[in-house]
């Protein structure tokens, strides 16, 4: 566990940002509380690795794996035009994808999704709702 | 080949944005012409699929696979705190991942990369060396 990192540490900083949704081969999928654009996730490597480079093949392969049926999953359920990947992390290095559908003529379409602009927050239950369906899917 | 993508084109749009450095197992590496972040690359699937969920598995990893040894490449020559990865293309679907290096401290550390700012530009001699250097490296 990295120290500071809120991925490991797994508290109040990581649930106020985002809810789980299942664990993959090698990572954790959480759904963003901002559904400013519908069906947003990310998905942690389960461990304290700070870059492709620092994974196995076997690690890389597995976990692009998770990437890839996550991604069918949500195309499945919200039918974007396009799905946006990005490994950010600078201040975050723990690896992690932002997972952002993108809908035509919709919200950012046409440029990089961007976080400065107010949040979308749901009910508990509309949360649930997308919760279950994406856990559905991936089972 | 699909109408009117400058990736299957790959005429003068491509070039004038990017220019080859070699192929690896399922996709093509570009150098941007655009070096504010030093080593930006773009890394494109060799045919015209839009998303992670349009490729096969197998198609999926040799991608991944590939994307990792550019990453490799690119922490061993630049050193970078941190790269950033990036699919967007909306507009441009044809799936590319954006390879960008960021610097303690440099250009937009800590915030998504962006281009709305000025290009750094460089000389054909600048350009050779570093993509000698990175094809080397991937060698």
């Amino acid at each position: 566990m990295a120290i500071s990192c809120f991925y490991c540490e797994d508290g109040e900083k990581r649930r106020s940002l985002m809810i789980e949704i299942c664990s993959l081969s090698v990572s954790t999928l959480y759904l963003n509380r901002d559904q400013k654009h519908k069906g947003r996730c990310v998905l942690k490597f389960k461990d304290h690795k700070t870059d492709l480079s620092a994974l196995t093949q076997e690690e890389n392969t597995a976990f692009f794996t998770d990437l890839r049926k996550v991604s069918q999953a949500l195309n499945e359920l919200f039918h974007p035009a396009k799905i946006n990947y990005a490994i950010y992390g600078d201040l975050v290095p723990h690896l992690h994808v932002h997972i952002v559908p993108k809908y035509e003529n919709g919200l950012q379409w046409g440029g990089p999704f961007s976080d400065d602009i107010p949040k979308l927050l749901l009910s508990d239950d509309e949360y649930r709702i997308l919760i279950d369906a994406i856990r559905e899917k991936l089972n």
